[in-house]
């Protein structure tokens, strides 16, 4: 029996309503919070909708061409899966149904360091996924070196070093359902690192140091055979210390909207940051990616590649691996059609005079 | 018995009120709806609205000339019917009760290259009808030459090339209601280019060559005996290609915000590409014109004459020809006034100075 | 017995609740209503309210002093009562109770060409009332001057004419309630300008000429003995023609929204007009003034005076001349605690520094 | 029976919640009130959300220091209690349970001239609170003289003066409801400057100087043992007045939005009075903070120290002393997590880098 869908996902939007009929409401708070008020939460969607268009026409776009170069290496989209910890609450196969969607659309998956699946587990699962490593450096250092060795060893491409949550931000959805906690030995890096029984996820988060400095991040970033790119980073300041720190890359990036209230969106930090740096490292940019437009005004506005976060959980929730891989083929899709009608059939020739700010105002729903 | 109207339709808000009523929800999610979020959409109508008028007194506005000139011929006003597709779904007269209104209102009419109506049967029923033709150029070339001439041979008196459509916008909600489509053999030209059957609007489509380009259009233009319009532009760089190669006019458009969402209204993008190519060919603009007030803002930025969309097939779903022609004459009413009020007699002498940006906040109901 | 009012009367917005539950459907919807979409209608009010105080402190306010000098003469206050037409539709009593409450507030009322009293009977009835009079010039010239004449001998200090009516604004909830008519014979200048029987108030604009031109101004200032103000200017340009053309004041209006949509408020209009000929004749405002602390900006931005429309008629309807006086008395009291507030006990001595652009988002409500 | 406060009351507008449903509707509406249409007041909370953190990463944020210097002292963290009157309407305990929270928060609480609380009585009942004594200079100077010498006696460290209120602010809840006031005999100073009886606070209001000027501030602070602050301060003019009249400080404040309405919040209005005297006499700044991250924006745009104000009345009508520190530590909790987040883990050290003007709209609820 095929797979059958019901018909009315065809947007991203509709996984997220999907998605909240069948999440238990746990689940679903820790997935969909943000931090205090959560301002930045709302505005990382609704900040690509301020961004308008510039379409070219009579260009010639029968053949359409998504890659882009990453990391010095040509990818068949710009489309990455971002690093989300715990997908064992959203559906019992987790990372690894999360990996299946990443294999079949030929997607980078990026794996958390408080995943419900090890490292090795999921390279062995699915060995064919694409995958990055999300690095949360703990204060046992110890840990997070051996981390950085077993990633390397099951084919990693790159580690993905998380340095916006020292602290774990005040996501009140949480704090006032009392939900979000998970089992320790359900996190095998957590456990590895000493947690043991349930925790939340601020438990968690207080295994990371809140005190690691740029100097370490060179020091990782010069040790490490793999590449290494900093996620977190809202101003073009922290992007210049990234190029001097030796990095790779840079991922634009307010969390999900999880961690401090009332920063920008990756959308309205992204372009001082891609003037700045973008010569000299990779730049890509997470939250708030609902849309095939929205992937092209991100590359428009100078990053090589977007993370897909919340969406991949919603597809995964409805429909496990199915529906995480729909969810990034509807994006594909998009993106598909959206390069078509903007006349730049080739994605990595989009530049900065495709997009303008909207003269509308925000249409948040 | 004299047609009458319920008094209650005063504007063509209310007529796009009374439209819902009467149209079957397939035509009306075909007619009503936008590309993805409808982004575009929304704003097409909400832009006009964030212009302010500065009107000027004691001009003297006894008599009012709405006429304009266009493609060097005086017209008596500036109003167009926009070309629109499959208007036997709106009314069973379909384009027929369109040119009828477009006769009794001295408007011209673009038929669509995916009428219900062939080119000859309109010229035949409605022969003074004031009438352009609207092309879509199918990969085969032949059967867009063929129509041209037949364009030629029946009194159409331009040619306008639709170009922002190289594949099918993602329209939610046709895709939602899985309505939309129409019988091939219901549409001359696309039977007449091969299709067959039942199809959708987005099947229609895949016979329009992807690969078009300038130098095509400039191949047309030069063959042709008819001017020829480019519809579908948003940057003044590509109005300065269509200078480049030899067109007679451009529509700024962005069908509908039926194509690509989150792209300019068109009276975003009227000013800059009147500004840039203005006094070299003739701007037309089109997009959620509903007032008065919007044709005298379209002028005073730069344009010649405004198309008029869906208000005419509300008109039509409403009370066929004569809903259409009161759909037109009370825009014309309304133009009228605008001008006394603005104190601008001449609908031609309108410019710059007579609009501003508003500032009010968007005002969109 | 004394009058009392219903405590919740404590601002001109629970006048105009008050109004709409004691008028009747027509009259309130000639006098609520606004042309077409209503946007400027609306922007009236918002448009102070986007404008945000600058106050001083520690300047000594314990006397406050509210008069401004106006056409060369000493008033006690900015108000004035703005013409308006038809006030017998709001109460019995109609222009004279209006006239009353001028009286006993020191208001200069300005009475209506289409009033239902007559310039001899208003000033018979109420001759303390300050006075001046509003002009539409009838396309009959003599009609006009035979009223100009009557307006000098029965005290009217100042000639208003109103300029942005050469034709009648599309008001719609006039055109759908299909009320607002009143009879010509409760019209006295109408039926002198030959209009007779049941007439909408577009029918009694039909006898203004449209083709009133700025040489028909001058001659009326240089014929007149009284000073002449133009009503209904929106742009620097025509009141710098105003300058030119030797009459003694502007009055920057839209005819309260009611006559071309989407024109700039009294608000956002004034400080260019200010700013280009304050210096040289009197400038005052109308449109939305609802706050004590509207009057402040208005002067704060080179208003002498502002009129006062709707809320009048509102007090009016409540209650009569009480009302009508209350609803001015009202205003007074805020003015007087926000001149206190704002630190310039002088009304006459505010200036653009104690305005500046509002930073939060349009509040209407 | 330890004390429980329901797990709800997670952030402060939790705390407005459950206070309006404990107050009565009297208290509630003083407390909670505005002037007229309460545009500022509403703005006040709105505005520091029109403000986005720029937050720095991988600077080492394990330790937290929160203090900053004020008035040449070091205080442990930025907030201060503001002064407001009448608490013995919102909890029976009064400024006493205020004063507890201060003292167990180390928070320093400025005591009203029109407290239910005597200066001494507060001062015996809770000696190790930290407090300021707020003065309105009353028609009778002896009477402030004596209130002056009585905080000196008592241990108050500073006097501030507040000089927004030279006439009472239009609140148009507490005129509607016809509440809001107290018994002179339960003002201790009202009764001390010759007021008896039941009096709302506009009653008590009429004692208040209108005629106080810069002189009398700089006699004040000549005379006085005590450092001067000026608290109802919104221009930078008025700011480097404050500098020339010795005063050792300015509190940027529109009185919570209770005095004239549609000035500027002090987060608009903290910017260019930081700029002007910043370096030459401590600024402060109240009116809408609710959350940590607006004490960073304070910090950053210049001030030294947030007054808080209805959120401490909210948690002493909820539980009292308890329900105000919890209020407070609330607060200081959410500032810790912003410091880490933002990347500034000495308070002091915040400056103009970390903010920028929001790119989202106003998100009022």
């Amino acid at each position: 029996m095929p797979h059958a869908l019901p018909p009315r996902l065809v947007s991203l939007a509709d996984y997220e309503r999907a998605a909240s009929e069948v999440l238990d409401p746990g689940a679903l708070s820790y997935i969909a919070g943000g931090a205090t008020d959560e301002v930045t939460l709302q505005d990382n969607v609704a900040a690509w909708r301020r961004l308008a268009l510039r379409p070219r026409i009579l260009v010639g776009v029968g053949r359409r061409d998504p890659s882009v170069e990453l990391l010095g290496v040509r990818r068949p989209h710009p489309l990455l899966i971002a690093p989300m910890a715990f997908q064992g609450l959203v559906h019992g196969d987790g990372e690894i149904a999360t990996a299946r969607a990443a294999a079949a659309s030929s997607t980078i998956m990026c794996l958390s360091t408080l995943a419900t699946t090890s490292p090795e587990a999921l390279a062995e699962a699915v060995p064919d996924a694409p995958r990055w490593f999300q690095l949360y450096v703990f204060a046992d250092r110890g840990v997070s070196r051996d981390l950085v060795a077993r990633a390397v060893e099951h084919g990693y491409e790159a580690l993905v070093v998380t340095v916006d949550l020292p602290v774990f931000g005040l996501r009140e959805r949480e704090l006032r359902s009392g939900v979000g906690s998970a089992h320790a030995e359900r996190v095998p890096i957590a456990a590895a690192a000493g947690a043991s029984g349930a925790m939340t996820a601020a438990g968690f988060a207080e295994l990371v140091d809140p005190d690691l400095r740029w100097s370490d991040i060179e020091q990782f970033a010069a040790e490490s055979s793999l590449p290494v790119l900093v996620k977190g980073i809202l101003t073009a300041e922290d992007a210049r210390r990234a190029v001097a720190h030796g990095v790779s890359g840079v991922i634009v990036s307010n969390h999900g909207g999880r961690q401090l209230d009332t920063v920008l969106s990756g959308a309205d930090a992204l372009p001082a940051i891609a003037d700045a740096v973008g010569d000299q490292l990779d730049v890509l940019v997470d939250g708030g990616i609902r849309r095939g437009t929205d992937v092209v005004k991100a590359l428009a506005l100078g990053a090589r590649a977007v993370l897909i976060g919340r969406p991949v959980l919603w597809g995964l929730a409805v429909d496990g691996a199915p529906g995480a891989q729909r969810v990034i083929e509807t994006l594909l899709t998009e993106l598909d059609n959206a390069l078509a009608l903007a006349g730049s059939p080739q994605a990595s020739s989009l530049d900065a005079t495709f997009v303008t700010p909207a003269p509308w105002p925000d249409q948040r729903r």
